[in-house]
């Protein structure tokens, strides 16, 4: 029968800023170029490596633009970063990032109580981050990241309607990029399906990414269903790192590790190997001892079948 | 858009048989029972009361014709047991079990280091069951379950067109249904989809159950990839009890609640209320102290837009 959904996805790493800002332990430096280094060598090629915000706010996100410049110099990485506003755009440009992307909250009560601007506000910023990366003859790419897109712990519902026209209002702004994330784990596979086949009819390939959590353990089958609307680029933390501050001891992120066997194994190319990315898991885990790390497949390892799968698949 | 998924589907509770079995914990009966009376009171109405096994091999079981009595007692709610072969039959057809399932492996090395059976010697008896339940008169249906369908930690791959011919072999032997099992968490949602949906397509309305492992996380998307083959019944476990005994600290079946969850806020309906299972997942889990559980929900709880959506989804 005929799969409907893509034979390639990307898996974009973003555990290095939506999974080290949420947890207490502060990685060094070293330990971040270790981690990028080895990611990239168990063929990752799109890591968020970091967020340029004032480090009064965020100490353990610092060291940012060492990041960017160290993983532009390994082949074939495609490097972002998120900036909340115009001036850290304009250092993120600076970086010689591949890639920026501006969180706008669907949730008008989100917004406003995380970055103390209004939807709109956040819109009229991406149109001044434009001019200025126009301005300066950049090819860093501007991604408006629609978040809060399937409701909010503090407003509620959000209407699918308003998430589209904020996203539309993005890309008239002129983000090369638009993105829609259940930044609550509220989603499921009904409201993704119906969400991100009406995100694309809109964007076309101007749509970029499915942010997910597993909040309340649906991530992967929310995945799923992107993927049959036609979504190929997915953020995931590796370890499922992040939490949910609005909920103590759940999921964050879909672990990396775990949609690469959940792609793999359908026979849809990541380009990870991910015997690699489980020796790396356990490098992070290290690291992070104390931490309430997430995941499924570290325990159980790959099945029996996992090549011999992915190559039927694939055929 | 019109939805590719049921508008109704079915969580039968496997918990007290495919659970317990697999865990060190014994429950007393009376526990038992009240484990019983609450899954009724919260809204299951298909449970998995125990298995017909000699009590040296699974003594924490014992007590199956007690809890089938009392389980048939409880108005609408329609009483299972597993049974190995034909003496466990007979104890169930006794028992006056609404039906009874038969496993059958289709891996060829698991069934015979399990069950000391081929699987084409599982068909035979189960011919025999057939014939011992139409002898007796009784209403007991017969259920051929498949397991290992998608692959065997002994054997590795195990092709699909063999347990496409298991299943027709048991509805040709007078099962009245069938069922196929992700016993030890090989499956993907391309699996699920390509089997599930040749293997509804060979027995039609005799197509009873998916049964899934989450050892891999993939649970719940296996779930979904179910839905919209047509599968209308899936075995759950209440807070994901069992694990996998090739898999140490590994998820065992789906949790209850976090499928009941899933369907509920695509607006298909389970009937189960989510709070008082969550309520009787909290007293089972205190009966279970010391044993690894599972499942997610539980951890953040249900979204605030939770009612509305399911509400919504189901309009």
């Amino acid at each position: 029968m005929t799969a409907n959904y893509p034979t390639r996805a990307v898996i974009r790493e973003v555990g290095l800023r939506d999974g080290l800002q949420s947890i207490q332990t502060i990685l060094t430096t070293e330990q971040k170029k270790t981690w990028i280094r080895d990611a990239h060598a168990a063929g990752q090629r799109e890591i968020e490596v970091g967020s340029f915000v004032p480090a009064r706010l965020l100490p353990q996100l610092a060291d940012t633009a060492e990041l960017v410049a160290f993983a532009k110099d390994l082949p074939d990485l495609f490097v972002s970063v998120l900036v909340p506003n115009l001036r850290g755009a304009e250092n993120a440009i600076a970086s010689g990032a591949d890639l920026l992307i501006i969180p706008l909250s669907a949730s008008r009560a989100h917004s406003v109580a995380n970055l103390r601007k209004t939807p709109d506000e956040v819109v009229a910023e991406v149109a001044r981050v434009r001019a200025a990366r126009d301005a300066a003859g950049a090819k860093t790419l501007i991604e408006g990241g629609v978040g809060t897109a399937f409701g909010c712990t503090l407003q509620g519902q959000v209407d699918p309607d308003e998430v589209l026209r904020l996203m539309q209002a993005l890309l008239d702004a002129g983000a090369d990029r638009v993105s829609l994330a259940d930044t609550v784990g509220y989603a499921n596979p009904a409201m993704v399906t119906d969400l991100f086949s009406r995100a694309i009819a809109i964007a076309g390939d101007r749509f970029w990414c499915g942010h997910f959590h597993d909040t309340r353990g649906l991530g992967l089958a929310n995945v799923f269903a992107a993927l049959q609307s036609g979504v190929t680029r997915f953020d995931t933390c590796l370890a499922g790192i992040g939490g949910c501050p609005h909920a103590p001891g759940a999921s964050g992120n879909v672990a990396s590790e775990d949609l690469a066997y959940m792609l793999g194994s359908m026979g849809i190319d990541t380009s990870i190997d991910i015997g690699k990315l489980l020796t790396l898991r356990e490098r992070v885990a290290g690291w992070l001892a104390g931490e309430t790390l997430h995941g499924t497949l570290w325990r159980a390892g790959l099945p029996k079948t996992y090549a011999a799968a992915a190559v039927l698949a694939a055929a």
